[in-house]
C-alpha cells in the first residue's frame, strides 16, 4: 500500500505533524525508534511548554502521545536509513523493510554531538554519558565535569546536584552562555564551579574516569582535573543524513526548508522541528512546525489530486 | 520607564512571548483588551493543541494564563492605536497612556470580519452574531442561518446543533471547503443544510432577524430565507492598523514577516500569530511563533547593549 503521508520521528514536532495530518484522514505511517526523543531524556522539569507550568519530560511526552493515540495511525518502531523518490517516495528501515509514500515529514530530531576526543568513546557507560537524566544517580556523592557552558550543560549541572559532590562546567568560549536563570538555579546549589576558555582535550583513567586534561586556551596551558564522570553537553547534530539525496544541508548538516511551509528542495518532502536549518529549537517551536509542515502535506496532497 | 518588550495582544502567540521572555529576564509590559481572545469565545472544544486530547477554549487560555502569572509581568488591560518609533518604541492606548520599550511584538490577532450588507449592523444582538458559543442558546429551537462553509462555520454549525432546531449554512463558493471532519460531524447532527452558491444581500425583520435575502449566483435569482438568527462565519480581519507607520501589510492587511525571526520591516518589532502573514493560522502555531518573536526579540536586545 501507498501511504499519504510518512512521518520519520516521534518527538514534539513528529507527533504534532501525526495530529494534525490525521484530523485530515491522511493515511499515515509513523516511523520512529523512541517516543520524545531528547524530551523523553530531560534532567529538568519542563516550563515553557505553555500550558503546563512544570511538567516531566517524561509525562509530557506520554500526554503527546495520548494524544496522537486518539487517531489510527500506523507506527513501526525503528529507524530510516534511505528516502528515496521517484513518482512516490520510498522509505527504507534499518530492519530492512521498505514503505512507500505520497509525501514525508522529515523529524527526526538530533542527536548529541560528541567531542572526539581520546577516551570519549573507550570510557562511554565507564563515566561518560550524554544523558543526566540517565546516569546522574549513579554519580551519588563523586566529583563530574559537564563539558559545556549552554543551557543543556547548565540544566544537566542542576540535574546533578541533587547527586554529585562537585560539579565543574567546562566551556570553551570566554564566557557561559546559558539563561540567566538557568545560571543563577546553578550558583543556588553551590556545587558549581565554572572554567572558561577550557579546550577538553583528553579523558583517562584505568577501568573508570579519573581524570581530564584540558587546555586553558589563554595561557595555552594544559591541566588536569580530577574527576569521576564527564557529561557532554556541546550540542546535538541533527538525524538527517538518510535524506542526503533529496535535501540540501546546511554545514552542521540541518536540513535547509521554506520557513513557512517546512518544504524541503523537494516537492512533497518536508523537514520540523531539530533537524531543520531553523535556529530556535523548542518544544513549542517544533510542535507549531509540526502542525505547519502537515498542514502543507495536505495542501500538496489535494493538488496531486 | 523604558520596558525591554511590550507584548501587544493576550492569546496563545503573545502568552507564549511572555513566558520566553520573563524566562529571558526582560523587563515586559502586556498590553491586551481580553485574555485568550478568538479561543476564548471557541465554540467547541479545541483537540488539535498537542498535550490536550480535548479541552475547552476557556480551559485552555485559563492554563496558558495560569502559566504566565508564574512570571513578573505587567499587565494593562486597554488596546493599542499606535505604535511609534524613534530611538525606542512609543505605544499609545486607548485609554490615552503611553509606554516606552526597547522592542515590541505585535500578537494582537484577528476580529470577526464583517459582511457589510443591510441590516447586519442593526440587528447585531437582535438576531445578528459573531460569536457561536456566546449566543447559542438563545436559538433553542429555532432556525439560523450560518454564513460562510469554512471550518469556522461548521463548527458554528456542530455547537449550535445542541440548540437550534435547523441549521442552514450558506456558502458563497460551489462547495464548502471545511475539513472533512467537520463536516462530517455536523451531517451527523441531521439539522445541517448547505446551499452552495449563496451570496448574502441583505438581512431582515422588524424588532429581531425575521429572514435573510441571498443571490443564488448560479441563476442570478433572489431567494429569501426565513431564519431567525444570523451567524458570521466569514473570516477574520487582523488587528494591525496600529502599526501602520511600521509595517507592511499584505492585500488583507496582515502584517509581513521574516518567517525565522517574525521580525517585520522595522529592527526590534515582531508579528506572531494571526496578525501576520503565515498562512497556517492555529493555536499551537501561534505558540510556537510567539516563542521564536520573544527568542529574536531577546537576540536584537542583547545586540543593543
Amino acid at each position: 500500500m501507498v501511504y499519504d503521508l510518512i512521518i520519520v520521528g516521534g518527538g514534539p514536532a513528529g507527533i504534532t505533524a501525526g495530529i494534525y495530518g490525521a484530523r485530515y484522514k491522511l493515511k499515515i505511517l509513523m516511523i520512529t525508534k523512541d517516543f520524545g526523543g531528547q524530551i523523553a531524556k530531560k534532567a529538568v522539569p519542563i516550563e515553557n511548554y505553555p500550558g503546563f507550568k512544570e511538567i516531566s519530560g517524561q509525562d509530557l511526552i506520554q500526554k503527546f502521545k495520548d494524544h496522537l493515540d486518539k487517531f489510527e495511525i500506523d507506527i513501526e518502531m525503528d529507524s530510516v536509513v534511505k528516502i528515496g523518490k521517484n513518482e512516490i517516495f520510498s522509505v527504507l528501515t534499518k530492519n530492512g523493510k521498505k514503505f512507500e509514500s505520497k509525501s514525508v515529514i522529515i523529524a527526526s530530531g538530533s542527536d548529541p554531538r560528541p567531542l572526539k576526543v581520546p577516551g570519549e568513546k573507550e570510557f562511554l557507560g565507564k563515566g561518560v554519558s550524554y544523558c543526566p537524566t540517565c546516569d546522574a544517580p549513579l554519580f551519588k556523592g563523586r566529583t563530574v565535569a559537564i563539558i559545556g557552558g549552554g543551557n543543556a550543560g547548565f540544566e544537566a549541572a542542576i540535574a546533578l546536584s541533587r547527586w554529585a559532590k562537585k560539579i565543574y562546567i567546562l566551556e570553551y568560549g570566554e564566557k557561559v552562555v546559558a539563561d540567566i536563570e538557568n545560571q543563577e538555579l546553578a550558583q543556588k546549589t553551590v556545587k558549581v564551579e565554572i572554567i572558561n576558555n577550557a579546550a577538553l582535550k583528553e579523558i583517562k583513567g584505568q577501568k573508570f574516569v579519573e581524570s581530564n586534561i584540558y587546555q586553558d586556551r589563554k595561557t595555552g596551558q594544559d591541566k588536569e582535573l580530577k574527576v569521576e564522570g564527564v557529561f557532554v553537553e556541546i550540542g546535538s547534530q541533527p538525524a538527517s543524513a538518510f535524506a542526503k539525496d533529496l535535501v540540501e544541508f546546511n554545514e552542521r548538516g540541518e536540513i535547509k526548508v521554506d520557513f513557512e511551509t517546512f518544504q524541503t528542495k523537494t516537492l512533497g518532502l518536508f523537514a520540523a522541528g531539530d533537524v531543520n536549518v531553523g535556529k530556535y529549537k523548542q518544544i513549542v517551536t517544533a510542535a507549531g512546525e509540526g502542525a505547519k509542515a502537515a498542514l502543507a502535506a495536505a495542501e500538496y496532497l489535494r493538488n496531486l489530486k
